[in-house]
């Protein structure tokens, strides 16, 4: 069953919310995938934050330009709200960034890097490892493995240099 | 009867909000006003731009920060929204103008300058007169003031720089 | 006849403009349409602001960098004026926008997003049926339409992401 | 005993870091606070994150100019990291947001507002929230509250504006 | 008989023009100063730029926001004009810059710094100075004065930090 | 003989200040052209600053990122000095801007809109046009075609936007 | 005999130069401190960076605005130049920044953060240490004892906290 | 033995990277090249800068977005540290260069321009050329033969423009 949902302004915001969805599922959490618009489709896409309590541990909430998605979705739920802001046409994504971390005091997003779908799936992993000794340590073989490539990247670049 | 809904986010907007409401009453126009946040009071916000078809003939949504409500009420109808962007404690309203003017196709907001109280008021005036020939000669007059008023500086002007 | 003067600072900006004008015309308002500088060709840009009373019901001026002509409209007329920034080479808009958006009280400009020729349409439109309630009923078949297109590509997505 | 980090980067920003502490108290979260610098002692501020796996659930780092901070703690731990971007003398704040915000890919920081003391609290309460419905109730109850304090605030605005 | 006309957009932007002003007076430069919008007055600015031919040799044009005095000139005179963008109450001045600076190819504005008052009189000087050489002697003289400050100022302080 | 020393801090600048030396030329006036650093060359570059007096009436400086050779030539002449802001690689000619047009109060710098190369050649020609009867009248010959090419265009587009 | 000259482009900005001064002098390095512009006195600031070669080992150049002073001084020598951007009365330091640290490719300033006046002075002791084992120990004496400070701030706020 | 650490945030980084460690090599100078994460790979990178000392005499440290590699290395040494900002996908570098530069009181970074990779190297050798005569000379053979480069692009420029 779907603990996350992940919605997202646009179908044309996939291409960053995929990673966010695939590396969840890729730790067996069930993720919804939803592309909803905050002002085309205001009220279904409320309804998610709405529902009835506990469908949705959390939220990853991707929109660009005036980005009030997860602002919408925060608006409606109790439950962690995460902002993934996404670079349009113009502005270089300082726009989506700002319409979403700048909530006001009452109402918090959890908003990461601009186009960050990777850590906003991260992120939501780490919210619910929170409770889950087993998902933290996957977690932290994750993270370990991150630092490997990083160290075998650095080897190979030694062997570039080195001469 | 209000024809115009005034709606800030927070009641610390209502020193910029103000002068949107009192040119409108000084042109006879029939105003409402409330502070109900996009994000603390969803679905009181919503409610009045879904109202019965025809209850308000336009908004003025005014709103700091993460500015949602402007798009939030513009989501709920197909009246005119204008919003007016409020400068807060940081980023001097770049924020807020940002998240108001930045909507994505489909769903306009007529966007004012920072701070932009009367203008958003005249604004409302102005849609109000499309159809309207008191009114427009009205807003043609206080047009005349406003040059007038201009001139009269620049006359008084002309003495200090004269001598 | 045409009741809205869709005017642009540079044929170079007809990409951005088009969508306007399209919308307007699909919705049957008349449209008339120029090229004409509020810097090379100040005085027959402003001659349409000001011809004779009522001869336009409504303006959209879109313009890049140092965008004045939106405001050089607003200046001669009482009618509302819709200012539409166009990206341009550098800065990626922002010039544009500051340039319409924050003009000094007394004289608004109703400011849409970058390049969003279409919403600058929707809000003439907007305005056109406060007094209209044909084309209201249009513009509520068209917002109808545009969540009915949000909720069809959703449709498609889960069929996408169920497996 | 203590299950939230609350980590600024110096004592100066305690103003900003004080409503986090204070609401989670409020709600009966036990926190930990430190004034530690990325910079000046980096050992320490990482000695928190590296503890004994599950000393702290969550951290939220609060830092300003060049925010390390918040990353410094997501670098050592897998537990969520709140960044709490402090406005400075220059800048605005938006140089501590960037440096929190753009996390690269791997190791999130869930960022709030500039000087988002209350929402850094309640985005914790919020994570803790997830597995723990009494928390959960709380959340909603203060969630309530809130709307209820905008709706007051709203009727005393009626009786200002109704004459 | 004036050879400069120094132009405001708002008589509140009497303190940033009058050093442009005072330094032109005593060069023994003729100034008219006036304060007319570019949006409020429309033709009674540009009537000072269409005027009989020669009837000022230059023009310096200041104003803030969406700062669209400098441009109104340009557009309707062949003689340069200095444009000087004043820092309002948002944006700290970058509004109103960039609004003067980013002028579209064919019609140049000279701009200075913000609030550049001085600087704006001085370059006025220097263009009239290329055909006058007493003039450009003053000029010469000026700049020699100010080296002369400066080396005065540096005398001193070496006395502050020789101990 | 050359009356307009035109300046570039790279060679890589040169299309953009191409425009500037065409229509100096095309207007029959002389002018030099060389590409030299104010950081790799400063002796050299100030060089044709100080030379002997009126050697050129005044100077076109163009430059980007941090570009100071505008302020450099502006150091060391009472001439007019045209600063023309070059967009390089980042930061979209922001910094270039900035650079040139926040000079200090005392040693101003005429600064045109970023790779506005063609307005700086105009401006130099108004510059020179102030004593120059036959030079005002081409420039104003020049400013009557760029309104005829507008008004040509813009009869163009309506015979597009007629049927 | 003076090792470090650190030099600003006004007396204004004195006092953000004096922590520089004043953390070289406590550190037994010779200064010498001169307020030079590199506008106003562009030969008088050179001859510094030109002298015979030797007579300073780093220079330390403060300005804001067009802050031309460091690049000035970094072209006239291949001594290391350390930037010292002036926070001034519009735009908050960013043009200081800007114009100083974006220099072109073959002359670099060193710079630190807007109104860093103590880092400048700490970078300079750096560069100097590399080659000198006393200031080095003392360096890492300085950087023990501001993390020792750290450490008794974050003592005391355990008793703030702890009740 | 290198002398020199440069060390980069992501392999990726490699391209923006290798000017500095060219020209430390073309000037003789020992450098050794590492692509450490601050965030994925933290204690590795850490313990380059607080290795036995002496091991390096100065950091050059490459990052992109929430750059903190620079400031993690500074807060582990006393030896001089150089931030390279790399441009990224968004924000044009602006991010990269505000979490550099903006160092706290206490632990300068040396930052030189966004992708300035070539100035990183520079000022690193500068730096070591402070205690060393024969580097000093080679510096300023380079500087003296990128003046000569200038010079001669200047002398072909001339041919081109002397029709």
């Amino acid at each position: 069953m779907a603990r996350v949902l992940v919605i997202m302004g646009s179908k044309s915001d996939l291409d960053v919310v995929r990673p966010a969805a695939q590396i969840l599922k890729s730790l067996g959490i069930g993720v919804e995938v939803h592309a909803l618009s905050a002002h085309r489709t205001p009220d279904e896409a409320a309804a998610y934050a709405k529902g009835e309590r506990g469908r949705f541990d959390l939220f990853i909430a991707a929109a660009g330009k005036a980005a009030h998605l997860a602002g919408v979705i925060a608006a409606h739920t109790a439950a962690p709200v995460i902002g993934l802001p996404v670079k349009s046409s113009t502005l270089d994504g300082m726009d989506s960034l700002l319409s979403m971390v700048q909530m006001p005091p009452g109402v918090p997003v959890a908003t990461v890097a601009i186009n960050g779908g990777l850590n906003a799936g991260l992120l939501a992993a780490q919210i619910l490892a929170v409770g889950d000794k087993a998902l933290r340590d996957k977690l932290e073989g994750y993270k370990k493995k991150l630092a490997d490539d990083v160290l075998a990247d650095d080897a190979a670049l030694q062997k570039e240099w080195s001469d």
